[in-house]
């Protein structure tokens, strides 16, 4: 009998959420743990596997699941261990797929957070029916899954689609990685408080964003002002549609996608951010590939996506 | 039986030319006509038919062929069309792997010459036995053929795979396609040529590229004047290698191949482009792929390399 459902795990830096997922992209029933309690990887394993097994029980045990899939940080598809994670509480080389399936006897497949939302997209949202498509996550950081005839791009070392830090501005912003100029450094949530702190400190007009602490200002503070027409505020979402759409332009002549889906915080900042992105993109694109690539919101419902996204990669995974 | 040989064809704006291939990229026999003649597409099937035919014959028919495989400017994959190609006499969408199946009742497959040679590489040269890299063809522009999971990457519409239309340079140099700051703009032999003439105008040290008429700087001469020891075109090579390099990051970035092949002329000046390339490729690449991706020299020896790296397309094709 076909397995009617599957797990899908999210590891992130404060909290571990997990799910039982149905075909149609119905979540059954979930839970979570605090990652940022287990210094031992052995304690995280053992608790992440009794509050897992307790959501699989529920749903009539393991013969019930097709397969686990879990979003990390750093996490690489083809060894399935979490390498290097800088945010997660686990030094070096974390054989996390191995030391789950060893608990829980269901197989275990292991991707980052945006190759898992690109899986997602495909499964259950905007990317139905696609073969070539770019998922680009905007959260703290930026991501990307990539997915080239119908298959999630991993290259040869489970470490494809690194978007984020591709160049944008030589010599650019210093970004956390310790390359300049990163595209992530403009465009992600933290790149938007960076442009507005720079824009408030160099420029004189009138602002109600000068009306905040300048330290503690974020990109949701932009798209508050934006919404009440604040020109300054409206020049940030320009600036940083104006990267993105000229990043995107580069991609589209990689990959030539159907669509680039844009997923996380800023995508939900609207017609402020999809405006400059899909004028700048155009512009900047080779006529062949013109009015062609289609610029999507992510369909995911926001609080259900990462393990949504996580569960897309357990339904392929291979029994053992 | 299987058959024992492929078609290649190679159409270029002066010559088209073609060979018989064994599985082991031995050109067993070959031919050519001059494109340019030819103002009437079908006066050209004509000719490069009957041509072909000849060839075919002279290994025992057309049931010894698998397949015919054509690289020519502006080929899609998908639809088997020439489509708007500015270099060859014919205008608008040609429908050319048809009329030559028509023709020779062989099935024909048609890709642009980047596509063809990474295919080229893939079955007779520096890529075989990978199923994740890039070439990228350094001639009059440049071309890319992307091999991800031992497939071409073709896109949604046939059309990926245009790296030589990424922007290195925002607001650069204007490029044919109408954009600017193109990496081909810079990077071509071409695009050499133009930096020597910037080079030789904005600045004053002596060097042996003086000596010769500034208009007629060709990409070769700066080779032999590096041969020499000629500091300026040293300094030539180092930045065109710089802008490579920083490119080759962001493609890293994009599919983490196990290799980029560099194909064409300026790819044989050997340590002159190669040297700079590397360093700035691995200055600006992510910690996770430094010192992981070979670049390498295409395997394909030169004379033959356009009608192996069709013809390997010619193995592929379906029968239908």
């Amino acid at each position: 009998m076909e397995k009617p459902y599957a797990i899908g795990i999210d590891i992130g830096g404060t909290n571990t959420i997990f799910g039982v997922v149905d075909k149609r992209g119905h979540i059954i029933n979930q839970g979570s743990i605090k990652t940022g309690t287990y210094k031992e990887i052995n304690d995280y394993i053992s608790n992440l596997s009794a509050s897992v097994q307790e959501i699989i029980d529920q749903v009539g045990g393991s013969s019930s699941i097709k397969g686990i899939g879990v979003g990390a940080p750093n996490g690489n598809f083809f060894t399935g261990c979490i390498e290097f994670a800088p945010n997660l509480p686990w030094k070096g080389v974390i054989p996390l797929a191995q030391m789950l399936t060893d608990k829980l006897n269901v197989p275990v497949a292991l991707t980052n957070d945006a190759n898992a939302a690109a899986i997602g997209e495909m499964t259950y949202g905007a990317a139905r029916g696609m073969k070539d498509f770019i998922v680009i996550t905007l959260g703290t950081g930026v991501g990307s899954g990539i997915v080239i005839n119908g298959q999630l791009v991993y290259g040869h070392d489970g470490f494809a689609g690194e978007l984020g830090h591709t160049t944008i501005i030589p010599g650019g912003r210093v970004c956390g990685c310790g390359k300049k100029g990163c595209l992530e450094t403009y465009t992600s949530a933290t790149g938007v408080a960076r442009t507005a702190k720079e824009y408030l400190q160099t420029r004189k007009e009138p602002s109600l964003l000068r009306e905040l602490d300048l330290e503690t200002i974020e990109s949701k503070d932009v798209y508050d002002a934006a919404v009440k027409g604040d020109k300054l505020a409206l020049e940030i979402f320009e600036y940083t549609g104006k990267l993105l759409g000229e990043s995107f332009a580069d991609f589209v002549a990689f990959s030539s996608p159907e669509a680039i889906i844009l997923f996380g915080g800023l995508s939900k900042s609207g017609k402020f951010i999809f405006d400059p992105v899909r004028k700048h993109m155009e512009e900047n694109m080779l006529p062949i590939y013109r009015n062609k690539i289609k610029l999507l919101m992510s369909e995911l419902k926001e609080s259900d996506a990462a393990v949504l996204g996580a569960s897309a990669l357990g339904w392929e995974v291979k029994d053992y």
